[in-house]
């Protein structure tokens, strides 16, 4: 309900919403441009981003890193530092008298999910590169993608323009007919050298762990489940009512690699792994959507494929829609890494708005 | 001046900003989501534009086309229709009582860039492919983009998301080194069939024309205006003050073909057009900004070069930062044609806040 003239606006609001929308007609007149920076997880992303905001030269904005925390400590501006505790930096976030607070979401883990929707609730954004908040429930990924202040564009390939260009086919109309791309740097870096070498797989594999491509244990990189994620994040993006069990995954690591306990373990069973070669083809671990199905796993590409252009540890992207039928929209580029991703991140609480 | 407490937002403004602050509060309370689309020029893109808004099934947003008009006739939902006069149609833009008014400019015309000042300056939105507008004066490229409420992504590369990669790359603190890469597919596509086949230069440019994909005159397709309007624009937004004089454009016509005033008289003095092959590298026609200095014109590319894998009427766009510095970002696909640049428009329209 609402009556406008030349001299006012005015507008009955439900009281439970008050302090919110006063916030946001605050945020929307006065300080839009003033970003209030919770960041939890100091690893490599989250120490990348505060070195990122304290150098930036963008004049237009205002960054506030209020408070940061780590599993061992947490420190705020206001309070100082203090032991970790979770639920107490989510009590400062919300009571915090701050305008446009936005958490960053820079760990891996499960545990702050169980914040987000009080967070968004209290219009507070959330930016996120952490998998796992888009890769809950169906219906979660629903309610967080809801809100104009969730951003998540670092979850699929870091800092490349991938969950942007998709949305933004989707707004104009278009119709996504399949993704498909190598969404994994590693399993990139991988492949490439197993088709232009002879070295057998487990050397490759024990070389992109020691240029530092891989996590501590490789299974985790080429077990596919990270990869599982990115894909069925894009499906949930197009519409795709799908969870992660739905996403085929075609193994192609001996079951006792699969299985194995420790990093020496998973070793000791992958000399036994031998992907297949055929002449004029190269083969790549990609992901794919197409008509309403997801999956992942070893795929020949012929040499006029976009995939066999792949080089050192680069992601690809192939987007075909209605309108990119016969050409289809190609991103390629680094898609992992510390830097590229809190660039990302930062892009990301730029745009945010509430 | 403003005060704030629980109850009141009071805010004071100079009274002649009043019309134009009601108004924008007012999208911001209420019908942020209703677009009122005044289409100039209904030629390919404004036709296709038009039944895009027309079959688009997003609830999120209402779409209302309110007048356009061409060089005959202009349609006004409210006034009907009459013999074209932008004068007029402007005066309609300016003073209908519409919120969230836009203009497209679906021209290639300097006609509508005449008024482009004022509808901005009050705080009426201009989506545009045309590329002239940013390729005037550097001056008046800072004035426009100065607003939020002026988009202009398709006006390089049509839908591909070359401009806004670029935005957010520069926006989180990373540094341009260098764009390169093909920007007319019309262009792409003579110089890859140019490598590929044993076919004379001037019996590849007439089948490209017989296919649609030249200027009515394929002369402005290969004199390069357009792609040194394109790099322009790239340049300018990484903040370089740059003039379209500025761009080196080292022709490969024969002078007899660069000065003819008809078709007949280009395609007399092309079969003279022969530019060198050679082996181990393809030819293409590369729009480059590199070290403040752009440029446009044929450059050879090994094997190896991302430039290589172009296919059909691709776009290639090539950007090499401070962070994607070892491997750049490559976006390649499909940067012409009334589908894809109207797509693109419409996605800018939705994207569009005052």
């Amino acid at each position: 309900v609402y009556t406008i003239n030349d001299h006012n606006i005015c507008c009955i609001v439900n009281s439970d919403v008050v302090y919110n929308i006063t916030n946001r007609l605050h945020s929307c007149l006065f300080d839009g441009n003033t970003k209030n920076i919770y960041i939890i997880g100091t690893g490599l992303i989250g120490t990348s981003l505060i070195k990122r905001i304290h150098n930036i030269s963008i004049t237009d904005y205002t960054f506030n890193i209020i408070a940061t925390i780590n599993t061992r400590t947490m420190e705020h501006e206001d309070y100082g530092t203090h032991t970790s505790d979770l639920n107490r930096f989510i009590e400062f976030v919300l009571t915090d008298t701050y305008n446009n607070k936005i958490v960053v979401d820079c760990t891996s883990s499960n545990l702050i999910l169980n914040y987000y929707d009080k967070l968004l609730l209290n219009n507070i954004g959330i930016v996120t590169p952490n998998k796992k908040g888009n890769t809950q429930s169906y219906q979660s990924f629903l309610r967080y993608t809801s809100y104009i202040s969730y951003k998540y564009e670092t979850t699929v390939c870091a800092g490349l323009p991938i969950i942007s260009t998709l949305k933004n086919l989707l707004l104009s109309g278009d119709e996504i007919l399949s993704i498909e791309g190598v969404l994994s740097g590693t399993l990139g870096y991988i492949f490439t050298q197993y088709n232009n070498t002879d070295k057998p797989f487990i050397d490759i594999v024990k070389q992109a762990e020691q240029l530092g491509y891989t996590e501590p244990n490789p299974l985790d990189d080429l077990n596919g489940v990270d990869v599982m994620r990115k894909i069925l994040i894009l499906a949930r993006i197009c519409g795709i009512s799908m969870e992660l069990d739905d996403v085929a995954n075609e193994l192609f690591l001996p079951p006792n690699c699969i299985n194995s306990k420790t990093k020496a373990e998973f070793y000791s069973s992958l000399h036994e792994c031998k992907p297949e070669k055929k002449a004029g083809f190269d083969i790549h671990y990609v992901a794919s959507f197409k008509q309403n199905k997801a999956s992942v796993g070893i795929q020949y590409v012929n040499k006029a494929h976009p995939l066999s252009g792949l080089k050192g540890n680069d992601n690809m992207v192939i987007i075909t829609t209605k309108l990119y039928f016969k050409n289809p929209i190609v991103i390629q580029g680094p898609g992992a890494g510390a830097e590229v991703t809190s660039a990302g991140v930062l892009s990301d609480i730029i745009q945010l708005t509430f």
